[in-house]
């Protein structure tokens, strides 16, 4: 039996060749990796552009991938379809034009906002959530137009149940866990959960560990225990991973995540004074390589084959065919 | 017999609809247009969502052009594909990585000069041509790994002689005529016209008035009695049209064109004081519906059937075949 794509929904690490080598050793065929947090347009293209410096020097092992059909043919080729996303809507600044632009460069998912209000709508970290803004509305339809999935991962309550009920198309929570698993304000309502199912979305579990229960301490056992009750609840069909790997990043990347150029102080988000930095992720994923123990729990956990394989990569490369393209 | 493929190598109208729907009258199939003189990135960028916002309210009319399969799916859908330009490298500003952005934002035609001197290569008005630049030279193989073609219309004879040199594919030429038939800076050498075609290279046959011997007045018969001299000496098969209209342009649009942001002055360009605006078009050609009248004296002219064709379109078609790819 063909084995099923291996697709993680969310990474941001200090890209490298150690890192591409991993990727191929895991066999993970397709990830979504974060391009900007605060970038505005052009840095956003600087980006780009030293990834396609890297799709040039790597072309054994890495290649840019804007479909489903390229993370399919990544992985007859043995290769890993890297899929642009960005956690905020910065890089469109304040122009609906730079949606299609942005698109046409390679661009599948965006966040409407990153913990704090932005032009579109409000983040989890806010006191208030007003919802969606004027512009949020327009861009919504945009980016329903082009192609470019919704991700909600980093927004607040209301401004996410908004979302789901503006879009015409399915969105994604790409990196995010149940709240009632472990209540962190990054996680989601079991409300949100099921509305983002029932519009068809996803959900990635994250294994950042500030987003799990008992942190690093956190056992497999238990984060796939965590999958198993969500699957009773929605549907193994709608959940995926999405790790939010920062593999090899230094604290001065999980600084400029949190603080952008938004504030001239310092603030922790989901850290501490105690401990600002990145955290240590736990024993049993340290990186690409280990997907493979991730199938293992959940098999433990009692899912079915055709459900590990749905939530291990084939319900995001089902979401992709559906997602990328004009509608 | 079907009817050989229309093509222009180059405009800069003043887009409407009425313009999109002369091009359809004029059975238009592929236009070269310039979207950017000076621009820099980021506004060339607010051209190309212009153009989007068009090809979403005509789509009828209009669509994307950025193959020659492209080209030949437009016709058989009844309408024109638009392909990207630059004048000059001005969009790229000092970033050989925009290169491949902007390629894969759709440009397939780049001018390494407009007139001056660039970051690449020496414009025609200049008074010394010291060649290519380092930049020009690191430009150029870029411009050959992803596609982009090398255009040197408004480019110095050293500097484009260096450049059909340096380039591993076929350049252009893609508005400018002999200037043994009449001797305007802007017209390009027999030396220039050998070389180009030599490599594989095109040249677009200009309607603008001052490229024209007789300006204004220049009949359809000396037009093409110069694109028959042209074609004895290097093959018809490297002719094509590029009828650099400006239809519908304002006069503030040459002074544009003329001197940009480099000179708080006034420079009249190939015009004068006494007459500085758009020169008139040619009673026979004015806008997109007249082609068949350059088909019917190019046949006067004593072209066969299958040059006419080459020249009105299959030419360029080819050239798009075999440029506008990775190599």
């Amino acid at each position: 039996m063909t084995r099923p794509h291996r697709i993680d929904g969310l990474q941001y690490a200090n890209w490298s060749e150690k890192i591409f080598r991993q990727m191929r050793e895991g066999g993970v065929d397709a990830v979504h990796v974060t391009i900007a947090y605060h970038e505005t347009f052009r840095e956003t293209v600087l980006n780009m552009e030293q990834w396609n410096r890297w799709f040039e020097r790597f072309p054994e092992l890495i290649v840019q991938g804007r479909t489903g059909a390229d993370v399919r043919r990544a992985r007859a080729e043995g290769r890993t379809a890297i899929i642009f996303g960005f956690q905020n809507p910065s890089p469109i600044e304040d122009d609906i034009g730079l949606v299609e632009i942005l698109h046409t460069l390679g661009a599948r998912f965006m966040q409407l906002t990153y913990n704090n209000q932005s032009l579109l709508a409000t983040g989890c970290y806010e006191a208030e959530d007003p919802g969606l803004t004027r512009m949020g509305r327009e861009v919504i339809a945009e980016m329903n137009r082009v192609g470019l999935v919704i991700d909600m991962s980093h927004s607040a309550e209301r401004s996410t149940l908004e979302t789901i009920e503006a879009s015409t198309r399915p969105i994604a929570i790409t990196h995010a866990n149940p709240h009632s698993w472990h209540p962190a304000l990054r996680n989601k309502s079991d409300t949100v959960i099921r509305a983002l199912a029932e519009a068809g979305g996803m959900l990635g579990f994250s294994l950042y560990p500030h987003h799990l229960k008992g942190g690093t301490d956190c056992t497999l056992a238990s984060f796939c225990e965590a999958m198993a009750r969500t699957a009773e609840m929605v549907g193994a069909e709608h959940l995926g991973i999405g790790s939010d790997l920062c593999q090899d990043q230094p604290d001065s990347i999980v600084e400029w995540m949190r603080t952008g150029r938004w504030t001239k102080g310092v603030d922790f988000g989901e850290g501490s004074a105690d401990a600002p930095g990145f955290p240590p992720m736990p024993d049993w994923f340290g990186d690409n390589r280990d997907f493979g123990t991730i199938e293992t729990g959940l098999r433990d956990a009692g899912f079915s084959a055709e459900d590990v394989a749905g939530i291990m990569g084939e319900n995001w490369l089902r979401f992709f065919d559906e997602g990328f393209g004009a509608s």
